[in-house]
């Protein structure tokens, strides 16, 4: 039921051209209220895109009526004739819904460089047809319509005492096939303040896709975005909330780690005995960007020396000879050096577990990743041409 | 001639059974004076081999009377037993060449976690089987015997005035073939004290090894040696020895990036117009590090997008929207958005430009990096099983 299961949104996914197979490639989410709160988090990037630039200013004021969404094309790096085109895509969903242009999100996925008079008629005309088709079951069709290179749309739904969470996206985090980018629209019927669900949407993000890094590649046009609608009626318990929030961006987390390009195993890495949290995203991050070791998992062969030499470039608290290093529940390196012999580690299965104990403190988090494969570099090579 | 090209080197390449292949894997570089003038530069990783913890302390002192090599294991993470190994080597070298042990360099390239009781023996039986093998044209043997998936060995020279500067290397800087390492040996025959010989040293590190940055990996067992034997008699002119020396360093650097790992693209990053030589390498750097860049380079595809992507990671000083870029001499992207067309780019050489130009000063630096390719992949996942 993706966006549309919290009561007060409707969505639609249509096939607008920009993608040259047919299938759909522009969406609408629309807030029906009552209440019409909305926050978003964009790349860090500072190379952004011209919907990036746009919805950053639109949603400062905590109001957001509707999202539009295309895929086919990024609408980065083209100018003023690109922004322009976001602007008109705005405008032109404010007034088939009646609301105001600053109060509508707009957010583009595909290739960097592709924004010209074509792609903003599609885009414009794409507009019009989805908003003529908004249905309150349109969730999965508007999932559809974002996919680039994911071989499956994502949805997810949380429900607790008399609301309910639901959630779309596409690409897989940093992965940034081809650039095309993460993007999400995240939907609540819980009655929330702008203050809260902004809060609720960091706290979320922070734990669930801004872990996942599956190539270390930042994105120029990546967007979460939480809509509140209000429409249960129910004011939830604030943890109560930013738990439920957490577990449905995990849950769409590792469906985007599931489903990165090319890859063969997705990689947990779990970072434990750190003296911060801070530390233990920074060493489980360097572990994720590291392509030595992204290739031997690709080979089944738990190198736990890529594993040191990785983590030993980071300035994080600890003795790099006193760190355990575990592969699928096997200690392969104790105290830096070797422990239980490679061969009794399994590595086959497409689920992988790395353990790393830094023994300098409480502090833990895990970082989601990939393998570097073959067909990685093939599909990376070959996506824009 | 390598590094017995300059007067008052030996050297010897001996095969000791490291290598599974019967191939020379132990390397034997000796200063016979009338100076012993001694500097070298390491690895920044935290994680550092045995090696590099024994050469640090024996190199303090600005005196180093040889240096002992070894590939088929890093003896990296191999606890006390394996620092025990070092210092035994040094000791061996120093009793057969009547030279105090602490004036012994040691290196090791290879598998992480090799330093056993059989490769302890190996490399002890190599280095008195060296010594006994030391020639005044041993340069190019002991050049062979450091090569690990290196495919041939790398030498150079270079003359001046009455003076000359030999050097050989392997690996392929940060490549770090299965964390095997770079490793490289220069001798001179000019007369330079060791704060000269340090501070050409670092400054000629700097431009070249230092901006070969093939996959962004950082080693365990890194390490530059410098050695000064002083014999022409002649004392060069200390900028035009630093000249000689970085041009000796980026031949060097050239040749390792040309045998880089299942590379098919040997790619310059030029960086001009920047505001610092700093923010030109950092932009330089985030760029050959990105994976989706190095993928479409190696699909021939002269993916700008991926650029800009990638330098707005960065906090150099420019307008992601004011950037030009060109591939092979073509402009595909001025002030941050299209120019020229793909189509006429040719990227099938192996020899790869690309031009950034910031517009925010007058700063520019060069990284040397390779493309992402399947063979990278293939040699990557394989190398250790």
């Amino acid at each position: 039921m993706s966006v549309t299961a919290p009561r007060g949104f409707a969505a639609a996914g249509v096939a607008a051209g920009l993608k040259s197979t047919g299938k759909p490639d522009v969406a609408v989410v629309v807030n029906r209220g009552p209440h019409k709160v909305g926050t978003a988090v964009f790349t860090s990037n500072r190379a952004k895109a011209n919907p990036i630039l746009w919805s950053q200013q639109a949603v400062a004021d905590g109001v957001v009526e509707a999202v539009v969404l295309n895929s086919g094309g990024a609408n980065c790096f083209t100018g003023t004739f690109g922004f322009q085109t976001t602007h008109q895509t705005a405008e032109k969903a404010g007034e088939l819904l009646g609301v105001s242009p600053g109060d509508v999100l707009v957010c583009s996925t595909g290739l960097i460089g592709t924004g010209d008079e074509v792609f903003r008629t599609k885009v414009l005309d794409g507009t019009t047809a989805a908003i003529g088709s908004l249905s309150d079951d349109g969730g999965e069709d508007a999932a559809r319509a974002i996919m680039t290179t994911d071989s499956r749309p994502k949805n997810a739904v949380v429900s607790r005492g008399g609301w309910t969470i639901g959630g779309m996206a596409k690409g897989a985090g940093m992965l940034a096939p081809g650039l095309a980018t993460m993007l999400v629209v995240i939907t609540t019927d819980a009655v929330l303040d702008r203050d809260a669900a902004d809060a609720a949407l960091r706290s979320a993000t922070r734990t669930s896709f801004d872990r996942l890094d599956s190539d270390g590649c930042m994105s120029t046009n990546d967007q979460v975005t939480l809509m509140v609608s209000g429409a249960s009626g129910v004011v939830p318990d604030t943890d109560e909330f930013a738990d439920a929030l957490a577990e449905l961006c995990r849950d769409l987390a590792e469906q985007l780690q599931g489903d990165a390009e090319g890859a063969s195993h997705d990689i947990s890495i779990e970072v434990v005995g750190a003296a911060s949290e801070d530390d233990a995203v920074v060493v489980g991050r360097s572990v994720a960007r590291n392509n030595l070791f992204k290739a031997a998992i690709f080979g089944n062969d738990p190198n736990w020396g890529r594993v040191l030499a990785a983590i030993g470039t980071t300035d994080a608290t600890f003795d790099p000879y006193d760190v355990d290093v575990s592969f699928n529940g096997v200690r392969v390196c104790s105290a830096g050096g070797p422990d239980r012999p490679r061969e009794d580690v399994d590595l086959t299965p497409r689920a992988t577990h790395i353990l790393i104990d830094l023994k300098s403190g409480d502090a833990a988090a895990t970082i989601l990743t990939n393998d570097l494969t073959h067909e990685y570099v093939h599909e990376n090579s070959a996506y824009s041409s």
